[in-house]
């Protein structure tokens, strides 16, 4: 008889819990503890930790595992200090999409507001844009910052946008790349733990996170995006940090520019008004949710706020602070034209007949930039910080024939071409239909 | 935004894989290929081998995937060389039990029906004996040939059982070493292909398989036993192997010795007579089996060669010729009380009161079979030959009040009384029942 249809007699711990989970049962924080930390020092084998997220993800995992997971991924590292920063402090985040440059909008408006916000982000992949890509198409912005640098620039401006440091959340970062390679990505528990450990341990007072639903985004339905949402207030609740999070539609691209220089154009420029557009206007929504869960004041008082100190410029002048404090040009806020890259070609894609714009894909706009060389397939690959597009029209518009619906920004003709050609399939119109909301959903209460 | 809510752009071929799997699809053996021989040759990680593993216990494999899976395995690695011996070739497996010495039965009957059976045994583990440990409690008896020392002794003696050679299936060795510790062992597809990759593998024309079902198996269920008795069927017919498969009981030990010496034997004594009792008569039925399809001949005369054979110690002698050329004590069928291993302490377990045995329960008999030494908890751990216990009664039989139920075979006093204790809570007598049949269902046609 052979070995292989019995149960060995003396299990090793690992593999009985992995065992637990593949019939759907539980396992406690300390349980979870001796596989996570167990694989970071290499008593559990890398196949036991495949085999264990596989198992999570099909079985899936509690609130209390995710609350559990989301603990032991922030102990395995540092936090970050932000003990001694003036006023409360917020940070924010983002499930990523298609022209949205909230962060950039987000961030010196919550300083304006007398809150202070250290927010660590990532880069672009795919077809959705990277915070870090887009400001690093300002002439001379630094990213990568020590924590003394963070600190210095959060105390000085009130804000500080950088590149996560490796000391945070090792073992999310370890465990990430495992999932990365073995389709177990795709867990809502997981996604949950590994973006709320990243903000427990970047240490801020209050969490208001944009969690996308649409065809742009990682959760195609509202469900799945507002069950997300609720997990990951739960984790930070149970932290005892203020956490909402809003559930915000990714089907149409959010702002008008994609593409790393065209978005932060598009932000200095919404910057210099009232926040109006879907671009500003959940930009103002999230800052005022971040304002009233930091200094426990009323929403409606902190939107009067938010759109005060947006309206007086003061919000356009903390970006300029900022970018100035992390070694940027501030031409890119006081003249944008002539500081930020251009792309060499601009082509129009005109309407072919008239009537309403009823879709504008966000996942083939944002692959389209990508293509134009704006995004990365790959970790790691360069960005060309000019390119990308400008889209002229929403979902709702009324478009005549001949109308231009977007421009193309290429590096050259051939590309510019191609790029008017595959955008203007991305943009239909025809029969009338309403502008959809942006705001689907709010989670958590302010 | 982070990188952990997207699907990277660009896929390593693996992943996808595992993402179909891990989503209920199937894989080509062309894919199935690509994660297999990619773990062995270090292409593939053994993070995505452990999850493709979860993804398949979870989401099951097709029977053509698990035909494509064990073609896999043996042309991972050598095939026994089996051309030219004497005879048509038969080989045989178990699942697994208490008390199941039909391999030296079965081996020898085979052999002394002019029919050649090469058989590659393993070890015990948990509550499981193993055909390799029973044969070394005879004194000399090698288990470990090589692949001329295997021919030989085939050729010469008409049967040879020893160990799993290195060259066989090393893809089958690498992945069950990893579903071990990874909690993916329970799976039929991978059961049956890693059980069949070997017998294949081995190049025997007919096998003939021997599926446990209840307690003491690794299949509980009846209906379970039988869909891995028929994926191991389809799997040999499949690649051109006459096969079938006996769904037999293990809710009590097959025989009535559970201990190595003692099983030898058992088995010795049993080839004295014609095939009586329920270990004797399935060992009869399995050789019949395996001789009708390895000659193409009719069952019932099948079953006549081998009750002539085993009658008129034609068998027995075999037996004896076998362990010879294996470098074994004859003495073990001349004389097996003064040659085998004996324990120092016997100790009688008694009935209570008078009535009929219910219960025998085969996996807790197994357990302290190895308890007193006899088994092993884990791989590589020594078991000692003499000690075990030998059974007087069976489900079904009466018995009065005092009646030896079974005698203890221990190393010393005081662990014959504690296990004469444990095997008394092992054998429930109580109100009159039938003795359950052996041979459940047969699957595949002779």
């Amino acid at each position: 008889m052979s070995e292989d249809t019995r149960t060995p007699g003396g299990v090793a711990l690992p593999s009985e819990l992995i065992g637990r989970k593949r019939d759907g049962g539980s396992l406690t924080e300390d349980e979870l503890r001796t596989l996570v930390e167990g694989y970071l020092e290499g008593r559990v084998g890398e196949g036991q930790i495949g085999a264990f997220l596989m198992a999570g993800v099909l079985r899936g995992f509690s609130r209390d595992e995710a609350i559990a997971l989301t603990r032991i991924f922030v102990e395995s590292g540092a936090m970050l200090e932000q003990a001694g920063l003036p006023g409360p402090t917020v940070d924010k985040h983002s499930t990523g999409g298609v022209g949205d440059g909230t962060t950039l909008l987000v961030a010196p408006t919550l300083a304006a507001c007398g809150v202070t916000l250290v927010k660590l982000s990532g880069r672009g992949l795919g077809h959705t844009g990277g915070t870090l890509d887009k400001l690093e198409s300002i002439p001379g912005f630094r990213v990568d910052l020590d924590g003394r640098e963070l600190y210095r620039v959060a105390s000085e401006v009130g804000c500080v946008v950088a590149a996560q440091t490796n000391e945070l959340v090792p073992a999310d970062r370890e465990l990430y790349a495992l999932r990365d390679v073995t389709g177990t990505v795709e867990s809502t528990a997981l996604i949950a733990s590994s973006v709320m450990s990243k903000k427990l341990a970047a240490g801020s007072n209050a969490i208001v996170l944009d969690v996308k639903a649409g065809e742009g985004a990682f959760m195609a339905s509202e469900e799945a995006a507002a069950e997300l949402a609720e997990l990951c207030v739960e984790i930070g609740e149970a932290d005892g940090r203020r956490t909402v999070a809003l559930v915000t539609a990714m089907d149409q691209p959010l702002g008008t520019g994609i593409g790393n220089a065209l978005e932060v154009a598009e932000c200095v420029r919404l910057l210099e008004a009232e926040p109006q557009g879907r671009l500003a206007e959940l930009a103002a929504e999230l800052a005022a949710t971040g304002l009233a869960l930091a200094t426990e004041t009323d929403l409606d008082a902190a939107r009067e706020r938010v759109r005060d100190a947006w309206s007086s410029g003061a919000s356009r002048a903390k970006l300029r602070e900022m970018i100035v404090a992390q070694g940027g040009d501030p031409g890119a806020v006081d003249n944008p034209a002539a500081t930020l890259p251009q792309a060499p070609v601009q082509r129009p894609v005109p309407a072919d007949a008239a009537g309403c714009v009823r879709r504008v894909a966000a996942r083939g706009v944002g692959e389209l930039a990508a293509w134009l060389g704006a995004g990365r397939a790959r970790k790691g690959d360069p960005v060309d910080p000019a390119v990308g597009l400008d889209l002229h029209v929403a979902i709702g518009d009324e478009v005549e024939a001949g109308q231009a619906l977007a421009t193309v920004h290429a590096r050259d003709d051939a590309t510019a071409d191609e790029g008017a050609r595959r955008l203007g399939e991305l943009i239909e119109v025809g029969a009338p239909t309403e502008a959809p909301p942006t705001l689907l959903r709010r989670v958590g209460s302010v």
